[in-house]
């Protein structure tokens, strides 16, 4: 990877963000009593291990326009928080089913469905009110008011109707009439289905730090094209480790059975131009940040670590 | 009732309000594709006939201190959006398992779990998008940009985690501990349960009214009084509608079995002092409005209404 300060720790610096968001999310939930099954489910969740990449990605823009990370702080956490929610519900028996996430067992199977349906309803909710509350929670921030209903506005649109959850109905559909398009209307479904379900979410990451940090016109637009490429990157890296490991732990060939059932990049494309692929969105991203300084480099070793993790 | 106004007409006005919020609500939804599954879930429930009395409420408080009813339009479709979400959410077979509501298929039983479950998050996300986007949606009102934050803030507060969601969580725990209590503890952990469950989105329906009306301090002051005071008579009266249904439906006597299982305060006081106690909040409630002209009739006639409806 080509940085402009080949000197710049990038496992280092993840690390050190991770730990700021860790924080940050325990210190927000510590104002509850830790006894209560909601608060305990939530954490449980909250507090499992994740990659934090979209609190990451937040952080990272923000300073790549100059600002100290912990003025995107109580942002990026509130966005992790809608991620949570949303793994929380799309984990119930009625949406994927799944048992474990992260080696540990999701929500409703360590406490009841119920319980797993009310901690991700308290999460989405809980973001906006700190959303809403920034100037009281991190009183460093020097975003103008009506930027901070931007802020609550672009999340909400990126989290709802025609984002996020759209994304997890359409993931939800039966897959009977895609399998009537053509390979090119497929591969546009599966781009409208990633942008909807990921990657309007992670370009929101961007934008909101991009925004929190005061961010000049030019500077939005680059980071903009920046998180686009970065966003779906992500997804199609997602899909190429998945087909690998499948092909890793149950010797399956990659484009078999299962992945007849649901559309992957690695399905439609092959394994190799989906890595083609890959590389193509991570150079894109690089790209729009060269009128960036040496402040960006987090936000490049980001848009290559995406193609490059094995996990 | 006694009003300052005799000649109003509260039917009237009920029905004039209810068809300002279904028209507002639909032209909300009117801008999204009809035909996708979220979108026909989202409407079937939010227009399947509430009574529309948190909106009411919140247009009402407005209306007191001297706004325009269209001025809380907005907000107040929001916050009937959010409790649309949570009964969509309640009714799941993981929490009250309920087929009918309103005499309709639940969302659920009419789409899918995984659809009602999106259906009420997106819901609940469009609900901030609302509420953050407030002066494109609807230019007139007054409201400054950090009244608007502090509206998002109070109500995300009443809908999460120590507000509704909360409440909803305390609905669904065992009753065991609860029945080794005293009647003095256990009314009071009914009182907070109500209080969490319904009584934080009707109190902050009566105080987003006030807010977006510019009401004074006292106006301010007064409308929480009345607001808590409906908000529990509300409950308290929905509790005795139940007890009478039952008793009118299937000859049983009140308090009897199924009362036994779900603490109501017919059953811990009683039903005619459950009717004293509404009562008592109807008049706490007018009694709240003592400074307020005749704008604020329709916040009188709902303290009325809400311990003498029949349903």
């Amino acid at each position: 990877m080509k940085l402009l300060n080949p000197d710049f720790d990038f496992s280092a610096y993840f690390a050190r963000i991770q730990g700021l968001v860790n924080g940050h999310l325990e210190s927000i939930f510590l104002g509850f009593d830790g006894k209560r099954e909601l608060i305990r489910a939530i954490r449980h969740s909250l507090m499992s291990g994740g990659k934090r990449m979209r609190p990451v990605l937040a952080i990272a823009a923000a300073q790549a326009c100059g600002a100290d990370a912990s003025v995107a702080l109580p942002v990026a956490c509130a966005i992790e928080m809608i991620h949570t929610y949303s793994l929380i519900h799309d984990d119930l028996p009625a949406m994927d089913d799944d048992d474990l996430r992260r080696g540990q067992p999701t929500c409703h199977k360590k406490f009841s469905q119920a319980t797993a349906i009310l901690a991700g309803d308290a999460l989405l909710t809980h973001a906006f009110w700190i959303l809403s509350n920034l100037e009281d929670s991190h009183g460093k921030s020097g975003i103008g008011l009506e930027d901070r209903l931007v802020l609550i506005q672009n999340i909400a649109g990126a989290a709802g109707i025609n984002g996020m959850v759209e994304g997890q109905m359409m993931d939800m559909q039966s897959m009977e009439p895609v399998k009537e398009l053509s390979m090119e209307e497929k591969l546009s479904h599966l781009k409208t289905l990633q942008e909807l379900k990921t990657g309007k979410m992670i370009q929101v990451s961007v934008e909101s730090g991009a925004l929190i940090s005061g961010a000049s016109r030019e500077e939005f637009a680059a980071l903009k094209q920046y998180a686009e490429a970065v966003g779906l990157g992500f997804q199609v890296m997602d899909d190429i480790l998945d087909v690998e490991g499948d092909a890793k732990i149950m010797g399956k060939t990659p484009g078999s059975d299962s992945s007849m059932n649901k559309l992957t990049f690695p399905f439609l494309l092959g394994l190799s131009q989906s890595r083609e692929f890959a590389e193509e969105l991570t150079q894109k991203a690089l790209d729009a940040l060269s009128a960036f300084d040496e402040k960006a480099e987090p936000l490049r070793a980001i848009a290559w670590y995406i193609t490059h993790r094995d996990k």
